[in-house]
């Protein structure tokens, strides 16, 4: 979908125009496709105490062919900063990140990244040290919001001993990637299961509901085209647009209604029959928005059984009768009405909030055998749903984050990509919001 | 300060000017002053399964002699809605909450509110349970955008067994007194301490921070007015101000730099004379706005002196000394910037955020001690600092909330006021907004 204001400011008419009235221009994000997958650079590296993520941003710039830098320079443009505050613990040991920060912040390109790594705080010693620990996810959050530029910073909480298991976290945090996923935290502890040397995608059974169209589509595209196996669902009813899809982008279609009695049966049946998943993305959702006095029954029913009872049956049936591999990964699709609340949406933020109750409670039962499970909660992403909606509330919900604009499909199937990983296993137990900071919030 | 856009929609020609215009018509909140602190009515009582909190309702009811009703007539306007979900646990059970709010949600009238009761969601047997419960919250959040009128809606999590000690929470949100609370959940759990027969402050010995003016200056005039003997603590530069304002009130004037090296021990001295204090708000905070490249490191270093580090020292020093009596509060103003972060505010972002932190790891610690630690989160309150934002950014500020107006720093004084009540003692560990919902979040 197009974001004409967007293209219309960063025209030549268009630019000298917005410049003049001092309205926003947005500088068009930079993903994949613009820039490619791998590591920004040169990487300035700052930290407090013992560095504990040296080594892992070392392995991590060689491998992208980057420099890491250890001192500033003001001739050096730098693709990103990151700096090791976990060990902060005092209001004296932050001073440190205020001093690389306030010299080095002008000093990062556009579409460059900012990282801090901390120590989750209820891992810390004491009140003080819980207290600048979390004061950093302020920090962070705040820095982000004035950093502009497309720049994306990133708050990385990492547990001591799970240094390693962070590299596909910062590659993803530090890529172009996540270039809609920006000032948050976002936790990573010892992984759940030994992960093989490979990285990537290749070779895993993913299994996607709501394949045939929207961030579904851009799912299964990633997925595939990054050398997975793919099994593309949707209703019965998107047959036509499926069976095209897939023969396109060279997946499996599979046509299921998931509320059917017997959809957790089938999807069973269907794992084993690969062996097990790796991967199950629920994206399929529907919205019925409507305000509560309005609200007919079964748009109350219907929203509850597909966004909610539905992928939830199917999570507990694949894993408890072994439709998930070792090392496996389930993904739902919250929403930011799930975290926030939005008026019409009653039954759907019950639904998508559900979701958030549900990942916290299943990641550890799912750490016991090895299966991570984690959420994205999608901001304002340009779909054919947001195209329908009246153009004021869409042109706010587009300019209401910190990029200036709506995200694509893509950059939620990036986000779920990275959790899908198989050396991601440090991340379990997470919503992460793919919205460009939106200001919309809990 | 005042609010002309209100005060103008609410005006005659005003009035139709924003109808015919299509503009919004904030109502103005009804706060104490307005009408009264008691619980309004009637009540509508709706719930599933077994309910818990029938006992208490009809007690609050009682006691404020408002009527409680079980069944929904459409010729009655009710003042308050409350739905007893605490024993939903899956998508069935949740269907008697959509009809109820279904049918009576339009026979509130303004200025009503909205309790829903939840069990919490890591007190559910499964991961179904636990996705309901923890829905609630999105379903709330959303129907307190969908309200209007002045109408708040709220969410009470409610340990089973706690059901007695959640009288204080559901007074306070059933009253006019949470005008400008609303849309957000709330946990009550099993009270740190026995609590006294006599409801009300009297006789409270409480400390206040930053009291001559603003918020805190509310803070004293509210806790002075409900019979507490207040200690009203500033900075030695704000004596004249504040003797003034001690005399006209009623409170006793404490002259003293938080940050000074031997505060703790004064305040520590000051506490034991009055054989300890009851109640321990931390209100004093400076701001020291700037972007972080051009921010002084005196601007960083006083910001987190004032607003963490010292009252952090001095809560430890306190609480460690026999400073705060049994049945203690300690109550921490943080900030939406702490929760949202904000553009310019690197360092006040870090530090209210930092008691997010400070709360979540005191509050099993000074359980222990029969003493709770709640921080409030204010949002746009219309204070002398608020009104030096230049006009555009303090409307969108006043505006973008679901009450559609700032809140009056009597709002946060009311949140500490409930929070600090003898019989609150169940109410630990968190952190409540004050900002009318307002769409920034995190």
């Amino acid at each position: 979908m197009s974001d004409r204001y967007l293209d219309f400011a960063n025209s030549g008419i268009g630019g000298w125009l917005t410049g003049s009235l001092g309205l926003p221009r947005p500088a068009p994000l930079q993903r994949r496709a613009d820039a490619g997958g791998g590591v920004v650079g040169p990487l300035l590296l700052g930290g407090y105490g013992e560095g504990r993520m040296a080594a892992v941003l070392a392995r991590l710039a060689a491998a992208n062919a980057q420099v890491v830098h250890a001192d500033w320079s003001p001739d050096v443009r730098y693709g990103g900063l990151v700096f090791d505050a976990s060990a902060c613990r005092d209001a004296a040991s932050v001073q440190p990140l205020y001093r690389f920060f306030h010299q080095a912040v002008r000093s990062v390109v556009e579409h460059g990244r900012i990282v801090v790594i901390g120590t989750p705080p209820d891992a810390m010693a004491d009140a003080e040290g819980e207290a600048i620990q979390r004061g950093l996810e302020g920090f962070v959050r705040s820095l982000a919001k004035e950093a502009r530029r497309s720049i994306g910073v990133h708050m990385g909480y990492v547990d001591a001993g799970a240094e390693d298991a962070a590299q596909t976290t910062l590659a993803f945090l530090l890529s172009p990637r996540s270039a809609y996923v920006t000032g948050q935290p976002i936790r990573v502890s010892a992984p759940v299961a030994a992960a093989p040397e490979a990285l990537g995608h290749v070779g895993q059974r993913v299994l996607v509901t709501g394949a045939s169209q929207g961030i579904g589509e851009a799912i299964i595209r990633l997925f595939a085209a990054e050398g997975a196996q793919v099994t593309a669902l949707d209703l019965p009813g998107a047959q036509v647009r499926l069976t095209y899809l897939a023969a396109e982008i060279g997946v499996e279609p599979l046509l299921l209604d998931i509320t059917a009695p017997d959809a957790a049966e089938t999807l069973l049946a269907d794992a084993k029959s690969r062996g097990g998943y790796d991967v199950v993305v629920h994206n399929a959702g529907v919205t019925r928005d409507r305000t509560l006095a309005r609200m007919e029954p079964r748009e109350w029913d219907s929203v509850m059984a597909v966004n909610l009872t539905a992928p939830l049956t199917i999570t507990q049936v694949l894993v408890a009768s072994g439709g998930l591999r070792a090392n496996g990964r389930v993904v739902a699709v919250s929403s930011l009405s799930g975290i926030a609340g939005n008026a019409g949406q009653t039954n759907y933020a019950l639904s998508k909030a559900g979701w958030i109750g549900a990942v916290r409670r299943l990641a550890p039962q799912l750490a016991a055998q090895g299966i991570t499970i984690n959420a994205v909660a999608p901001g304002f992403i340009e779909t054919q749903m947001t195209a329908a909606i009246p153009f004021a509330i869409r042109e706010a919900g587009r300019r209401m984050n910190s990029m200036g604009q709506g995200g694509q499909p893509v950059d939620v199937a990036e986000t779920i990509a990275w959790l899908a990983e198989p050396q991601s296993g440090g991340v379990n137990g997470q919503v992460v919001r793919v919205c460009g900071q939106s200001l919309l919030g809990a």
